[in-house]
C-alpha cells in the first residue's frame, strides 16, 4: 500500500472474484479503524475487546456487509 | 470450502433459488465472524452469548438482511 | 413450509401485493432468529425480552425495513 | 385500514408527494412495532421510554430513513 | 414550512447542489425526531444528551448518511 | 471550505479516484458530527471516547461505509 492509498488497497474496487471482493471489504473496514485510531499500540489493546465480544463481532459483520454491497455492485456481481 | 475461498463458499454469489441465496447470506455472515475471531474455542464460548440474547439475535438478523440484499440483486431476484 | 425452504416461505420473493411483501419481510426476519436459536423453548423465553423493550422493538423494525427493501425491489414495487 | 392491510395502509407504496411518502414511512415503521407487540396497553407504557430517550429517537430516525429509501424509489423520487 | 409539509421542507427531494441536498438530509432526520417527540421542551432537554455523547453523534451520522443516500439518488448525484 | 459548503467539501460527490472518494466519505461523516456538536472544545473532549472504544470505532466504520456507498455510485464506481 503506497502513501497515496491509505484507505483502499490498489485504489480500485474492481476484483477478479467474489472472494477477493469480500477480502477487500474486510480490508476497507479495517483501514477506517486505522485512520480513526492511528496509534497501533492502542489498536492492539482494543483488538481483544471486539474479538471476544459477540455483539462487536456481529457489528463488524454489519460493516463488512455494507462495504461488500458497494464492491459487489462495482463488479456487476462478477456475473 | 477450499483454501482459496474462506469468505464466500463456492466463490460465487449466484444461487439456484432464493432459499439457497438466503443460506449463503447466513454463511457469509458467519465466515466474517470466523476470520475476525479465528479461535474456534473462543467462538464456541461466545455462541451462547448471542443465541440467548434477544438484542444479538436481532442484530444477526440485520447482518443477514444486508448480505441477502446483495445476493438477491446478484441473482436478479431469481425472477 | 417444506424441508427445502426453512428460510424463505414459498422459496420466492415475489408476492401479489405490498402487504404480502411486508408480511414476507416479517417472516424472513423471524426465520433467521429461528435458525440462529433453534431451541423453541429458549426463543419463547426470549420473546418477552424484545416485545417489552422499546429499543428492541425499534431494532426489529430496522431489520424488517431492510428485508422489505429487497422484497419491494424484487417486485418492482408492485407498480 | 382494512383487515387485509395491517402492515401497509392502502396496500400501496405509491404516494402523491414526498411528504405523503415520508408519512407512509413513519406509519409503516409504527405498524411493525404494533404487530411485534400487539398489546396496546404495553405499547402505551413503552412509548415514553423512546420518546424521552435520545438514543431511541435517533434509532427511530434510522428506521424511517430505511423505509423512506424504499418508498422514494417506488415513486421514482416524485420527479 | 407549511402545515402540509411537516416532514420534508419544500415537499421535494430535489436540490440545486450536493451541499443543499446534505442540508436537507440533516433537516429530514431532525423532523422525524420532532414528530416522534413533539414536545419542544423535552427535545431541548434531550439535546445535550446526544450532542455530548460520542456514540449518539455517530448514530446521528448514520441516519444522515441513510437520508442522503436517498436524496443523492433522487438528484442523480448532481452530475 | 467556504461558508457555502460546510457539509460537503468542494460541493461535489465526484472524485478522481476511489481513494479520494473514500477520503470524502470520511470527511462527510466528520462534518455531520461538527454541525451536530459545533463546539470544537467539546468535540476534542469527546474524541478520545470513540478513538479508544472498540464499539465506537466499528460504528464509525458503518457510517463511512454508508457514505461511501453513495459516493461510489455517484462516480459509477470509477470504472
Amino acid at each position: 500500500m503506497s502513501d497515496q492509498t491509505q484507505l483502499i488497497p490498489g485504489n480500485s474496487l474492481i476484483t477478479k472474484t467474489p472472494e477477493e471482493g469480500r477480502a477487500l471489504a474486510v480490508k476497507m473496514a479495517r483501514l477506517i479503524i486505522k485512520i480513526t485510531q492511528p496509534d497501533a499500540e492502542i489498536r492492539e489493546k482494543l483488538r481483544p475487546n471486539y474479538a471476544n465480544d459477540a455483539a462487536m463481532l456481529i457489528a463488524i459483520g454489519q460493516t463488512v456487509a455494507a462495504e461488500f454491497n458497494t464492491i459487489a455492485k462495482a463488479n456487476d456481481y462478477w456475473k
